[in-house]
């Protein structure tokens, strides 16, 4: 049930982890032919859900001020770092554990992304505002033909979401009010950081997103504008 | 004659006003437009030409830190008001004088600029690296179907070319050495500078940008590692 319009919306900003990309099953099928390729051997499946699980303290720790900003790269070869041990990979090369903490640039989209976001390309300026940084989200599009307009990121605020300075920063950089720009994410809190700062809000649920171990964001917890289950759904609701 | 290769260059940027779009023409169009609908009348081609000479010694207040740093939406306005009594245009509404300064969003392409970028788009990331800011740069993009893959702009990094953080902030954001960035511009002052921080280099001549204004600029001033007179020149060049 939608509780709001696009009246005066110009630029849609989508969350990306998770929203337009299948990280889990494009992390996995990466590891599997990483290592085949190399004669690795490990469970990928748990390796991805427990790099996955240390994505949030890691940025948590940035956003509080107990450390320097970091890049989300350099968060991701830090927490890979520290897995590796337990899954029996010891002795890797530097350039094997580089290959495997860039592997956050090659993620598939999910199957109505390029499409939901190439039909609201006509009618919108629609870009990134990820956790991710620049050059990783930028080498993701190109990998995955994400069409986006602009490509912003945490990186630009040397924060994360949901420092407010994110939501606000994206806004002054458009040269734009926020009520001009609607937050499209999988994930609830996203919303309710990007509301409470003035941006309309569309939930998508992307219930598959971390397989068995999904806890939560099955569906919209509060009244955003908008509430689909795929890109073309929105398009269509968005009259594009 | 070409000085160099393109070898190791992942990511093309370029300047932009004057480098991918006719900023002369398209301005004076504009205000030609602007002032019949408006029943406004001035010497809009001497107009267009004052206000663009107020921009370079604007920049360089800020990047010299006279003032703190402003957006070049701010500059611009602040330039235009500056200039507007001398063209006997006085009593403007405060929405004309807005409308007007935000002309700079909608200016045409060379004849050569969208189907070079998009041939060098299929090998290379693409982007701006401009004094103009982000929101103004996809608004541009968006008017005149230039394909970005990524919008850099100097207010990313809140000062203006050739500061030498616009140069290193961007190979930052891009998460890549200078080495693997090329900056193709129009501008051999712009060139100089990011070959100082280790960019490759392309001088595309624009020998029309200024009008009969044009002092310089009218080919290579230096051993550039490349030297066109279109963007499909450049395409041939490094195999787009």
């Amino acid at each position: 049930m939608d509780q709001g319009s696009g009246d005066g919306v110009e630029v849609l900003l989508f969350d990306v982890f998770g929203t337009v990309v299948d990280w889990r099953t494009s992390l996995q099928r990466w590891f599997q032919r990483f290592g085949r390729a190399n004669n690795f051997q490990a469970d990928w499946p748990a390796l991805v859900d427990n790099w996955r699980a240390a994505y949030e303290p890691s940025m948590a720790r940035v956003r509080q001020g107990e450390r320097p900003y970091v890049t989300l790269d350099a968060l991701h070869a830090e927490s890979l770092d520290a897995l590796l041990a337990n899954y029996g990979l010891t002795g890797l090369l530097e350039s094997d554990r580089r290959e495997m903490a860039r592997a956050w640039r090659w993620l598939d989209p999910w199957p109505d992304t390029v499409a939901g976001l190439t039909r609201l390309k006509k009618n919108y300026l629609i870009g990134t505002l990820s956790n991710g940084g620049l050059g990783l989200l930028a080498d993701m599009a190109k990998f995955a033909g994400l069409p986006w307009d602009v490509v912003l990121s945490a990186d630009l605020f040397r924060s994360y979401k949901p420092d407010p300075k994110v939501y606000l920063g994206a806004a002054e950089l458009l040269a734009r009010p926020t009520s001009a720009l609607m937050l499209v994410a999988a994930h609830n809190y996203d919303l309710a950081s990007a509301r409470s700062h003035g941006y309309r809000t569309a939930f998508i649920a992307r219930p598959t997103e971390y397989g068995p171990q999904q806890k939560k964001d099955f569906g919209p917890e509060d009244a955003w504008d908008f509430s689909v289950s795929s890109l073309e759904e929105l398009a269509g609701k968005l009259g594009a």
